[in-house]
């Protein structure tokens, strides 16, 4: 049979295609680099199943235990009663096992709005009842900040019967905020905190980077290894804090300071003044029970071949990743001064730049599309203001000059046509849709497209939601309905309504605005984004 | 970091062992004999994410949607409405979604006793409340032979208000059973059916093996193309009956005659017959429900390589599956034919080859360890019976050559012993351990360990016995309580009894002789299953 997938993603990597994308291995490039090439070529005649001498990853004791115990070893060198578990189903089970493993039906559960689809889901399955926390957003550059220290507080205080709470830190643009005063009240409160560290499994390379969430007493922290480090893509993993009491001294003596420097949080100080009035806490994860959730969100056919490549990835960690770090931080530091006529928004992680193209006149959809069909680069997202770098170990220099080559060129010649020669084998409908592009590209649309940082009521909880019958109504007509379905525009891939909740007036001005641009819009059946499904009367 | 998993595994690999064992590709065997080496080797360079022109396995539009229909084509040529998923967390994740996606929490759904992990894993996540159907067994064999038709229909008369019917067919050993009829009832009765195929890839390839469920009308059956095709491991397809009306019109032209030639279907008719009177239904299926359901079973990251090895695994199925296909059954038949000294059970899928070994008093566990150690050929499971072999495509003759040459040694020689020198790096508990074995395997004990086919009271529905809290308590004291784990031995994977179940005699007494025995069994969280989780009161 034709391999379609397989043709166009070679035909991508042939081009050599710039990636500021994930997975944080960039095209394999760095494992050819340090000469893991052999040992990836030869993966496929490695795949096999449970047998004589190859371990469970559901109920490990030999090789994989040794494996994971190994990672705990690199990253949290001090910390003995960490445990890591391999996820081979991606962050995504590892988020939801830890709700479904935290909260039981009917248990209240803290999220911030902007977390993952699969924090949803986690409560969908769950039957958990979210209390969202609100989103700060940077509305100049559509960025999510992260949600508010002061919110979650007072959220925790208003729900003290809550079983968990849930953060997402850093944030997918790479926000990180202070995070010790919100776990030590839930902690006195008795909730399991669990934090989506998806976009953190690089911060232990440098200094410059946040501490996990782990090192201030978070219980559960799931990092996806592939999108920041060089692991292959659907490899993540859970990190589960086992011994509180021990860790809290730990931290009292190694946590350093570290300053957000960001709008929303000018009443920053340090976190180590914070946890020093920290008091011991009893364990909280039941350890048992996560792990029969585990078992439910991956596959009971586990593939080796991913855990082995989180082997590779942790190896290389150790080995390298402290020096291609500091290289990467290096380029990045270049590239950024030499950046004149962008602005560039400061986040907390150096290797996530985010460039505004709307002030130069040119919104991020277009820009993403001019920098990919004309100069081969690919970032990892766009919104209406601009464009995101995911810059990971496996970036070199080369890339970073290519960027600011084609930054300055498009600034330069105000050059917004595409490349149809790109593709050799492209077809008469792409051929049309590329025209189409030009054509809008041109022009590039100027109408301010916001995302709504709204929290709609909820009426209705996500698991009964779920299993409500739906029909569609015209999206113009839906104001004040209760959404049966999910409107999450990706990206940024942040849920607007969820099942159950009330349809506002800047949800459907936003779906509409949207429909006109290029976003996508996931979730949603009509795929023209004219109606919405609502719950059945 | 010591590469502990891929170490081990390149030591398995260099040491060139025989594999009748899944994943089908046989160690990448089959891939390199037909020239789909070099695609595979540079696989990690293409393993990529959703950027412009990959394409959304959430919301499939181009390459993946194309690929789906591909395999679709390939599979089902005469069913244009029939529709296909890749699965990038195996079939686990085909069976959750099913099942969430059919069933509302409380919603009954009638499945087979011996069904796979992830059914009753399904049932917690979907709240659903499934009503089992006794299991029949070989008893000479402990091979499990599927569920009987006749308890299936009456079932389906006592709970006309089901929504789902599970049927799990072939079983892991490979017995097929007539299904129409269960399917035509289930469908007067609204009911979806859903059918664990996951041994039943390979079904298209000879007209010996019996059809898919598809093909005589289920809803949805779930595929694990990594067990029985060359496919890595992990990786599954989902196939959705979308057009019931169309299909039985086909189905009428072309189902044949096959019979099953076991002990328990002596009723055996043609399925033609039956077929012929079912009247037209209309669609069961909500696919847009099914997604979603899929989007929580697996990851938002999803794997391209997993995806390429579908498309390589049905290339192979489509150029060379046939050939490769008549020569596995040549090679089977010959082995067969020169196997003197044991007795092979019969199963419908001549594929799964079952040799008895206690009756050369030899159990099944030591025979595969004397296998493994002493002739480096792994089998794909072991009872106290013999132990089965998994062949597919990827198996040469050679490979029959040696297990026959290894049968007969055994049994002419009654070679019990062990080759310590197998592992060069066998570190001192291991090579412990190995001596225990070889002292047990010159004696290898007869103590007939039966599995138990019980289908114990349901006392408290599987979701709120999930979550229920627990204690442990001494095996011997179990007698009555109600569990609150799962006693999984593996093999046969088949669950003994489910958390909210009655624990009974039988059961407490296999537990006893198992851990006895080098019966692994999965759920217990007591490592020498000497204790047992109940519900506490």
């Amino acid at each position: 049979m034709e391999k379609f997938i397989y043709n166009r993603l070679k035909e991508l990597k042939d081009s050599d295609i710039v990636s500021f994308h994930m997975p944080g291995h960039k095209y394999g490039r760095v494992f050819d680099e340090l000469g893991y090439g052999d040992i990836l070529k030869e993966l496929y005649t490695l795949d096999t199943t449970e047998i004589i001498g190859t371990d469970n990853l559901h109920n490990p004791k030999d090789v994989i235990l040794k494996s994971q115990e190994n990672v705990r070893r690199i990253l949290f060198p001090e910390y003995d009663d960490v445990e890591v578990r391999f996820l081979i189903n991606g962050s995504s089970c590892g988020i939801e096992a830890s709700i479904i493993s935290a909260c039981r039906p009917g248990d209240k559960i803290i999220i911030n709005r902007a977390c993952h689809q699969s924090a949803y889901n986690g409560c969908i399955l769950a039957n958990a009842h979210p209390i969202f926390v609100n989103e700060r957003v940077d509305k100049k550059n559509n960025i999510f900040l992260g949600a508010e220290i002061e919110e979650y507080l007072e959220k925790i205080d208003e729900n003290k019967d809550a079983k968990a709470i849930f953060i997402t830190r850093p944030t997918y643009h790479g926000m990180s905020f202070r995070i010790s005063e919100i776990i030590e009240k839930a902690h006195k409160n008795g909730m399991i905190v669990i934090v989506d560290e998806a976009h953190g499994a690089h911060f232990g390379l440098n200094d410059k980077f946040p501490h996990s969430a782990i090192e201030y007493g978070a219980d559960i922290a799931i990092q996806s290894v592939h999108k920041s480090l060089p692991s292959i893509t659907q490899t993540s993993i859970m990190i589960i804090n086992d011994n509180l009491i021990e860790k809290n001294k730990i931290i009292e003596e190694k946590t350093k300071e570290y300053k957000v420097k960001s709008l929303c949080y000018e009443k920053e100080k340090s976190e180590k003044e914070n946890i020093k009035k920290k008091p011991n806490y009893s364990q909280l994860v039941d350890k048992s029970r996560l792990d029969r959730a585990l078992s439910m969100t991956e596959s009971s056919s586990p593939s080796y071949m991913m855990m082995m490549s989180l082997e590779i990835a942790f190896d290389i960690y150790e080995k390298h990743g402290k020096k291609l770090m500091d290289e990467l931080l290096n380029n990045i530091y270049i590239f950024r001064k030499n950046v004149k006529s962008y602005d560039i928004f400061n986040t907390t992680d150096p290797t996530k730049i985010f460039i505004n193209t709307i002030n130069n006149g040119i919104n991020g959809y277009d820009f993403a599309k001019v920098l990919r069909y004309r100069y081969n680069i690919q970032v990892e997202l766009a919104n209406y203001s601009g464009v995101l770098m995911l810059c990971t170990i496996g970036n070199k220099k080369k890339d970073f000059d290519l960027m600011l080559e084609a930054l300055n060129e498009i600034s330069e010649k105000k050059l917004f046509g595409l490349n149809l020669e790109f593709f050799d084998d492209i077809d008469d409908a792409r051929k049309k849709k590329k025209n189409d592009d030009i054509k809008r590209m041109t022009t590039s649309k100027q109408i301010n497209l916001e995302f709504p940082c709204i929290n709609p009521e909820i009426k209705i909880h996500p698991n009964e939601a779920f299993n409500m019958e739906t029909e569609s109504v015209a999206i113009e007509k839906a104001l004040g309905k209760i959404s049966g379905e999910f409107v999450i525009p990706y990206p940024p891939g942040v849920c607007l309504v969820a099942p159950g909740e009330i349809i506002e007036k800047e949800i459907i001005d936003f779906i509409i605005s949207a429909s006109k641009m290029d976003v996508d819009i996931n979730g949603m059946e009509s795929s023209e984004f004219t109606e919405i499904k609502i719950i059945k009367e």
